[in-house]
């Protein structure tokens, strides 16, 4: 009970993650210096980002080999010397693949209610949702009657967009890689199309369901799927570049979409955003998202995995497209 | 003199332009219907956007085969049946590769003052001008103190938005294909550098030249050159689409380029425009780049190529890079 269980980076993964580029360590549990605090972490986000924080300096510099994976997460504070966090408090921050761990007052660890379901902290007030809140509004600039088109649409940010973009008054299309998915997109969560990428030719089953073309695009996964919605871009259609899950694995050889020159005719615009810089506005996001959950027209799915060394194949499982909605993993009952 | 000498598309181009792509015919000079003007063309603009126009559908429907090259031209009015122009007029419009054409006062020609040298009324005051105005201005947003990148900068439209960029205050970097258009950039010009893509590593010199990377990209070219300065993207940086000029002899192999992703980390936005979106403000451009010229701060190299016969060559010309500035061919002197 007095050791600090972890998950390490091993070494930079070589295409897709697998078990030797983690293993398991044990630390003593750390003291909270000046400012700081001790928190024991409930759960873990699985975030298709952290396969860029494992491979090499991005937004954030790469985490060195031999330290513990970066990770969002939820948990609660088990000692504190700063005069902004109480022990007791939830709260969500980049506690890592550990059971323990140490964060800075400084970075403003977010102060979660201490009711609320950590998986929906972690999720639809989180940054899965504030992703798809701003990425939708502010870099897509929804409006009314235009046709939106998600990938990844049953993922934890994808089934957002197109329920808050149904919200708005938009034609939503979602792309996914299974019938299954494609069936709850259209059924339980009210979208207009459904595209199984796997089994149908995208570039032809978007022509049928975006007859006036493509306004916005979220884009998750990059690749073909990218080039063949920017072939059929409206008018001053806006493509939100959000992430690009199907080049992660193998950064070497990414896919270029020649389709982007479309974007000259088009008067279209492509755009990418961390969700980070709205930071200071998740008030806002999370006002709406909450006031949709509580009327029940924001549906979504967690799959809540058991054990913190379940978390390397969890990451795995995020880029195989076998779950859906939120992935997580649970470190400690709380 | 009765007879209107044209050029013909004889087919649709397969890669580079050549003489058999065109054809010279003899039609009997058109008469004017209500609303229209018999116009005898002065010159004739040659411009990348033609090798899209004989290819294939773009923003305007692709030439039909056998039709005269669709081409902005200047010239004079010979012949009115609309209220607004009079014979002896000078105007600008989509006269074609033909000695005489006939224009409906619809489309709006541009009047021209008789006084004005035709070469700067198709450059400077033309959609040259223009889209180097709106592209760097509006879409690019330039202001004081940023890195501006332009490819094609020795070009009609380059060299343009390099001037009107240290005009506004920021530091130019050009990319052009001669020790000598170079030269000219750094030289009479007063870019702070230039990069000679066929004999040095772009992506080496921009990290020199820019080493607080590129916070507006002018794209004239597309291709790796376009992906190099992606590499190299300032936090929120702007890749303004203007052309693909190194695209356009092959669009069955367009390249995509694979570093858009990191628009993603750099929230930056890559867009497209067309000029004719700017007609409306195409006042408030020439007054700027009028007071420029006048005051000596902008400069213009023009390549005036004499004869309607020479058109099919001068078109391929704008793809070998053997000119510097506006390349434009004279079908009669007025």
């Amino acid at each position: 009970m007095s050791q600090n269980r972890q998950i390490l980076l091993a070494r930079r993964p070589q295409g897709a993650v697998g078990p030797d580029d983690f293993q398991r360590a044990t630390a003593a549990i750390p003291e909270p210096g000046e400012g700081e605090l001790l928190v024991r972490t409930l759960m873990v986000s699985i975030d298709p980002t952290i396969r860029g924080w494992i491979d090499r300096d991005t937004y954030l510099p790469a985490v060195p080999v031999g330290d513990v994976v970066r990770s969002v997460g939820l948990g609660v504070v088990t000692a504190s010397r700063s005069a902004a966090y109480s022990v007791g408090d939830h709260v969500i921050g980049l506690l890592g693949w550990q059971e323990h761990a140490i964060l800075s007052d400084k970075d403003r660890p977010t102060p979660v209610p201490g009711w609320m379901d950590p998986a929906d902290a972690l999720s639809v007030f989180g940054v899965t949702g504030m992703t798809a809140y701003f990425g939708l509004t502010d870099v897509g600039q929804a409006k009314a009657g235009e046709t939106v088109v998600v990938s990844a649409a049953a993922g934890a940010t994808g089934s957002i967009v197109g329920q808050l973009a149904k919200v708005r008054g938009c034609r939503v299309v979602g792309i996914a890689g299974s019938d299954a998915k494609c069936a709850w997109l259209t059924g339980e969560l009210g979208f207009d199309a459904a595209i199984q990428y796997k089994r149908e030719d995208v570039g032809a089953r978007l022509r049928e369901t975006c007859p006036d073309g493509v306004h916005i695009y979220f884009d998750n996964v990059g690749g073909p799927i990218l080039n063949a919605v920017l072939g059929r871009l409206a008018m001053r259609g806006r493509v939100v570049l959000c992430g690009a899950i199907s080049q992660y694995d193998d950064l070497s050889s990414t896919y270029g979409p020649p389709n982007y020159v479309n974007l000259i005719a088009r008067r279209g615009r492509m755009e990418g955003f961390l969700i980070m810089d709205y930071a200071s506005r998740f008030m806002e996001g999370a006002m709406e998202l909450g006031r949709l959950l509580a009327e029940g027209k924001l549906k979504h799915r967690t799959t809540v995995v058991e054990g913190l060394d379940e978390a390397p194949a969890t990451l795995r499982r995020l880029f195989t497209g076998d779950h859906e909605g939120k992935l997580l993993v649970r470190v400690a009952a709380g």
